[in-house]
């Protein structure tokens, strides 16, 4: 209610700040029975984690994942997972002065507003930091998943700034930072050096996507399938653009076109993004988001202080030039805590329902 | 839970299938003592309301709303709402051919692998039909917002298919039936009488807006005002996309452009769209939403029958050729539902702050 | 949220005043596929009805159900079902006078200052009219529970004000207008019919049973199925007390007394009344509450009007003397509709659970 | 869903289990800008700490809480607060008898039955330890509530076993170890010997009120104040029972005598214990509940072992004999907690209520 919990019956609750002494998490609703590990976690948080390239932000977090809670003998008890990750680089520096200032494109502002008072250490609750409890909760329903139905979960980089990325292949994107499915990104380093020894900051289009869906999967009126995607990517920090299938792209197509036709063998055609009525299809979810550049710049920025006045905001320190970066691990993460929910939703009330016939062979969905 | 709910505070409970008796919603939550009467609904349904030009679907339905509870004297008592609209025209045609056969880009094939059964009769309750409950609700929402925030909405269409609608101003907006912010829709007419003749359907865009709002509004992690934004867009039926501010246009901004400035006379620019860091920011809430190309077109298309054969389907009879246009009020309706729930969960949590200067002019803001 | 919503899975949202033109419910998470019409609710419907014995309120209610949604061809399809109700005998009578005074151990003055307006007539929302809707979604639930798990509800009358009515057969119950176990009603007649000439009203105790339960339900830290059922029962109108099992009984006994032994048979007693750590044992449920003397009576009471001064108030007109005879149905619904719940909330977290072995042999349990 | 958070607004997710390295809670919308620090909650974690006399369980745990997050400069910022306490004293003793056996009595049986698998050591997750982590949170809400509205929560002692305790004062009751409102409790003592000598346990019946109680608070419908004090209540480990003011007594009272006068003073009884129609009315809240006698004893009782046989069980070590005895300050914080949620949400719907005139006086309601 309070806007801390994503999801339902796989319900993550979030707490920390960027730097207090712990972020982490609370995951209630995962069955029993799992084997669990910290070991399952730990390599998707290490996909997601600072400081790992140039071109990402330099603070040094190991972002090791302690599981408080919930798994005895190696196994999920169906008890509440707390996940701990404690804070070790918070570079206390004074705040003050940011305290009493704006930053342009930044929660600095509405919290003020909202809360009358905020915490500025590196963005308090705003930060993107708060993303990790989110990445090891998705290796979770990831690892759930992948066991139960056999659901995979891959993104890559679709676009930074101007640089439009061809897709050639999902093997290239753990070989370079960016996430890039390609196997040569000298051009995309250039860009990213240019633009940190800019000061400024670009954007980013990102892609994430679902493989080996179950059929049936979301609530037809409101909690969607592709609703709660929606919801679960613009929750992501700088996303302002959320497209499934076709996307955008539907406008200027014709019906006779957007609709996939159906086989005997499948669909022939993916412009639905793997939903149809809000309901999965079975064919892979497709999704791509925008996501803005980055607010925190080296640049000067005019703004106002707390007492209204005008003023310059800069920020100093540690920059990183394109947030997008490190955003696939996180969607991932989000797609499959939305697939997860959906999956523990849809046997509660339909785990009785026996399909007469499942018209088209799963391995062609 | 099961998807029918809309909102937590303002919760709007949806029910009803395109041929049955009734369709409505029950709300749960409308603060008590504002003055209400089916007066102050009709007029946004009878926007949304079919048959009332040549290029939309022909049924022909009064959609005349009910006020079933929760009103005495004219006033709300904080009791549940009930509004229902009976379905007249459900021309009684022979459903048994399309109850066998799923329509390519249809929830057809969805319905029937989740549930294991569904309602053929006018798409059951996949059907746009079930749009007009919520139109309903968010009138009352809208008269809330008016009444005690100032808060208006208001959409317009971007674009039906190739033709891009430049904006001239919301006063053209209630004169054509597309609700186009042009003087001229001779063009759009056109385009839109070929369409029919073909057979084929087509997409759009859509812009709506919310002016006058309160800051302060939206949960910061995950109940963001933009990814409940999202969420309620995408669970439009046929969204397949939804941008806030510059939304995809942000991935090749630089930071130093897309960060609005803010000035003791308020923000410089509005690439944000009214939110930052989920929290509304005072500026006007922009969002931009794509439409599909209506699915059931009058096109023989390839598909399979429930046993999984290679049949064709033709929809014929009444067509939409592009579902796109009567969908402005319907989001409207969502973004003031969004806005409302918000508001009201704020004042819950934040109803004691006391912001000690608020810097920004609300005029201007 | 606002309260008019019972349960998350099988939620059950309730709307009307007890003088509106109808009250009714919509049902959103029944499992699709299982037969259902109006002839399966209206049973239970008119076991609570007003109107069929002297004992009772006189006023005359068909109380006849219709299913507005959510069924097709005979089946329930997943959708919501709302279920409506109409009021026919609203007795417009002259409410100018009870809406200015505060009737002693109503909810007049709590509504008043909750909302700042109330619905007088009848009670409005506060009315136990309310609980017709809850009768018929109880309905529906105890058909899913009986056709998938064999389970059934029972309840009776315990006590009548002085009168403690012995256990002598379930049989009986039908038989009488009090839900009394016994062959004999007369002594009961004979104190409610001097209770009612004397213008006074007296309370009640009542029994509800759930047998044949699923071993596994209830969630053990906060939603307890014994919680959850405590929730439920004092949620009935007038209702001041609910036991479970030994209830306070419990207090004076001893542990090795108390604590049910368990035998390769099953357990030898049922102090647990079905529930151990929240969670069902298999045992039956056993629940007990206390419900207060009717407030509305012939008998002046002192209290105040909306401006503060003493006055007398009278109730006139129809005089239900003990509002515990008509509890059993309603209590017995919402034990339905917990169990119901939960049984939905265990197969999404636990669908995968094989116990190695079940120890007690069912038919025992 | 899962059944491990409390509250919807004043939203308390707790986690852990009695022998694992931590158990806490994270505490969701909690209003910004109250203070708080660690030295507001270790006191009510003080009163409800084991080995404090020699009538509880010797278990020696510090209790000490840690504030992991929703905290700045010693204010609440609106963000999540989590809390965390460590376990200390697990004493690792061997488990692998009693994790193949199933105390009578006990949650050994049903969490197997649900789960397939459980964590024995202490009793794992069904631990009365885990109130802790409420009983912290509970702290949080009294503070809130003490300083918005000058409520205030007490509870004493009432009956341990056939022992009724006469209410003297509520001073005495900081002064035993038994939360007894009487000056003398030589007699408590001597039974609590002889009981633990015993080796047997006994039951406890416990008073909670809250004072200085907002008029208006609770849903009139399902979340009515009184259902959700049951729901709270009977969620507390070992308790069976559950009464509102009257309780059971109010079966054999008859309206004319149960029904509270009002008067331009107040009213004049407080049969209703504080609430009517589901909402508070100012007086004083009077909940009464009943605990069970504690299931593991060590007297040797039947049972039967995980593979079905026939076995004795015989709890050894440490033992609590009534753990009614600590329950007081449990109750207390699952009340405030109750009246926090509620008060939240009161604020979000009716906030804007300007009752003409109140008309009973505050100081006497």
């Amino acid at each position: 209610m309070s806007g801390n919990t994503f999801g339902t019956l796989f319900a993550v609750t979030n707490f920390g700040e960027s730097h207090g002494p712990a972020i982490g998490c609370v995951i209630d609703g995962c069955p029993p029975g799992m084997e669990l590990s910290e070991a399952d976690i730990q390599p998707d948080l290490d996909r997601r984690r600072p400081g790992t390239s140039r071109h990402v932000t330099q603070r040094q977090e190991e972002d090791k994942v302690e599981i408080l809670s919930g798994v005895y003998e190696g196994r999920t008890t169906g008890t509440p997972i707390c996940l701990l990750i404690r804070n070790t680089d918070q570079r206390s520096k004074d705040y003050s002065e940011i305290a009493q200032k704006f930053r342009p494109g930044h929660a600095d502002y509405t919290y003020f507003e909202k809360y009358g008072l905020r915490d500025p250490r590196g963005g308090g609750r705003s930060s993107a930091r708060l993303t990790a409890p989110m990445v090891a909760a998705g290796a979770v329903a990831k690892r759930w998943l992948q066991q139960k139905h056999g659901t995979t979960f891959r993104g890559c980089m679709q676009q930074v700034g101007e640089i439009v990325i061809p897709f050639e292949s999902w093997e290239h994107v753990p070989d370079n930072p960016f996430f890039a499915p390609v196997a040569d990104v000298s051009e995309l380093e250039a860009y990213m050096d240019r633009l940190r020894k800019s000061g400024d900051s670009c954007g980013a289009r990102i892609r994430v996507t679902a493989s080996g869906m179950p059929v049936g999967l979301g609530q037809p009126l409101f909690d969607k399938l592709d609703a709660e995607i929606a919801y679960a990517m613009m929750g992501i920090n700088a996303v302002k653009g959320v497209e499934i299938g076709a996307g955008f792209g539907s406008v200027v197509q014709r019906g006779s076109v957007h609709g996939d036709s159906l086989t005997p063998n499948g669909f022939a055609t993916n412009n639905a993004g793997g939903v149809l009525g809000g309901i999965s299809t079975g064919q892979d979810l497709e999704v791509s988001i925008a996501i803005k550049p980055t607010s925190s710049i080296l640049t000067p920025r005019d703004s106002i202080d707390v007492a209204g006045n005008a003023t310059q905001v800069i920020t100093k320190g540690r920059h990183d030039p394109c947030v997008g970066i490190r955003a696939t691990p996180i969607a991932e993460a989000m797609l499959a805590l939305v697939v997860m929910d959906l999956a523990l939703r849809h046997r509660a009330q339909c785990a009785d329902v026996a399909v007469p016939l499942s018209p088209i062979p799963a391995s062609v969905r």
